[in-house]
């Protein structure tokens, strides 16, 4: 099942910019930062509080054909995302698929960190754009 | 500042079917629920893994004139509020006012289950409805 809540995704134009926002604004400092070029993202973690708890997870386009950018596109910076840990990715997202819900991946791709993750169809979720991540 | 992430709100049509899907595709279930009249609004707070982290809030519009129901017409049901919790919610609003984010109450409001809150006006935080949220 799921886990926890391991991060919640929002979309930014602009990385840098969100960085010093959030930190001057909200005192939430980035722990971790990446690109991820299959997916098209430049991406940065920001605990909250004592660290121990979910993370923000900033995401902005690396190029303009990426599904961020089209996300933004759509409906502008936000909230585009609510990830879950879970143990196995392969054996949760079975077990969508089981009950129909559709997975956007075949397999697990990388995600932050070495993770393996895939995602729930928001049209299947609610509207909600459901991350699973399986830790490095 | 920020202690930790209080709850992800997701904007719902209907509460209890949300709360069936909730259980029976994520094995997510319901810790608390209420109505709020002032706000218009029908919520459940849903515990994730062993309930020490962040809650789930389903929010459904209590009447058509609703904040909730009004988002869900423009952008349909999916994830519409991330809260933190906070030691001192005027405290915190009054800091951010400091900084010349617009706060969307003078005083604040009353909560789930007897909190005191506030919201940070989206446009002031890159498209995020931010709460903040002092516990009873
Ligand atoms: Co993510
Ligand atoms: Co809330």
């Amino acid at each position: 099942g799921l886990l926890k809540i391991d991060h919640v995704g929002i979309a930014v134009a602009d990385l840098d910019e969100a960085l010093r926002f959030y930190a001057e604004n909200f005192g939430l400092h980035c722990v971790h930062q990446e690109t991820n070029e299959e997916q098209g993202v430049r991406e940065a973690m920001l605990a909250v509080g004592d660290g121990s708890g979910p993370r923000l997870q900033l995401l902005a386009p690396a190029r303009p054909d990426s599904a961020i950018a089209k996300f933004i596109d759509r409906s502008g910076p936000g909230l585009q995302q609510l990830a879950y840990t879970v143990a196995d990715v392969e054996t949760a997202a079975d077990a969508l698929r089981a009950r129909g819900l559709r997975l956007l991946y075949d397999t697990p791709k990388r995600g932050t960190a070495g993770s393996r993750i895939n995602f729930v169809h928001p049209k299947d979720a609610g509207g909600v754009l459901v991350e699973l991540v399986e830790p490095a």
